[in-house]
């Protein structure tokens, strides 16, 4: 089987990422990051999921970006907000997070001898960050072919984001129909311990759009009962 | 004053980088990796180099890239090669090590709002390494523009790396004409608690035959003495 990098968060749409990794054949290593977030609970829910698609291994990666402050899921004074979506790049935002994640990725990627990493990032139902772009995944393909053994062998490195451009529903319905289990990702910028879900950041937002959209019943764990 | 993120490992490239972007006027953030590396002595040097140099603010961010292997440089079983420089990309090459520290120097510059980061890369005296060559810098640089805040907002974010075309023997004569005292250098990939060196490794004798050629004193601490 071929070697691939799975980046897995322990959200909805890294969890899909990683069950369509799977059914397309790939051997998967899942690599989650501990960047000192608020909802640690999304690091439990990775151990679980690699256990339920039954990824080949899984490491968990600390690198404390709280040291850099800047954005509210690593800021424990800044509010997370609760609103609704604004245009704009929002607090949450985490600096350099996915090109951070991507070269930890990449790394993994070059001892395993795999040239293809998997990210969960998406362009159409996002929170507005720069760094989920399909002209940003193109331009940290490129760098990579340049800052690799592999890529200095010829042996070109891909970064697959399949849900690129698909919606939060289409999302959903194809991780449903791969027979992902949802209840067992937290999406929440602000879950508590057991991974229950706030429902009201925008992460929450548009993970209950979605499925709605997608009429597939909605497994979240709330911290509160919606109507 | 600007500001500038300088990465620095507290060997002699990175330490003549941050008394470069200092003189050259920049208000400097010194930001040095514990990557798990087995000369832990290079971060004791960093944090001398800081005060020496004046730097603004100094971080240290933990990253345990020992946990992918595939490096001699973090894998305690592996042997640092002695022998002198062998063509090819060498044992001690770190999967995507500037990429990701890149990545955090990244992080850090766009929460302080600036966009100056400064790394230490040769591309003439060099161990080999395909993540030290002018089309990798520039490919990263690109990538960042299209990755951040700042670069959706217009500012674009420049990678200097001053020291890509200059020899071994240029750089020393540079940061001493600089006022740098290069004896709170270490270099060396196995340096001892002390931060002395082996005089041995690949690291050791192009650091050894750069103040030769450049008819500047070494002051080098060595483990033991050379003729």
């Amino acid at each position: 089987m071929t070697k691939a990098v799975v980046l897995l968060s322990g959200g909805l749409d890294s969890a899909t990422t990683l069950a369509i990794a799977r059914s397309s054949g790939y051997e998967c290593f899942a690599l989650s990051i501990d960047y000192g977030q608020r909802h640690v609970s999304e690091l439990a829910a990775a151990a679980k999921l690699v256990e339920s698609v039954r990824a080949r291994d899984h490491k968990v990666i600390a690198v404390d970006l709280s040291a850099f402050g800047g954005s509210a899921l690593t800021d424990p004074s800044r509010v997370v907000p609760a609103e609704g979506i604004k245009p704009g790049i929002p607090v949450t935002y985490v600096p350099a997070r996915n090109t951070i994640m991507l070269s930890l990725a990449l790394a993994w990627a070059e001892v395993l001898g795999s040239r293809h990493i998997f990210i969960g990032v998406n362009a159409v139902d996002y929170s507005g960050y720069p760094d989920c772009r399909p002209e940003y995944i193109t331009a940290f393909e490129n760098m990579t072919n340049l800052a690799t053994k592999a890529g200095i062998e010829g042996a070109k490195i891909h970064i697959h984001a399949p849900l690129m451009h698909l919606s939060k529903a289409q999302i959903i319905k194809q991780g449903a129909s791969l027979g992902l289990d949802y209840s067992l990702t937290v999406s929440c910028y602000q879950a508590d311990e057991a991974g229950r879900a706030c429902g009201v950041c925008d992460s929450c937002r548009i993970r209950r759009t979605g499925f709605q959209s997608a009429q597939v019943p909605d497994p979240t764990h709330y911290q509160t009962l919606f109507p």
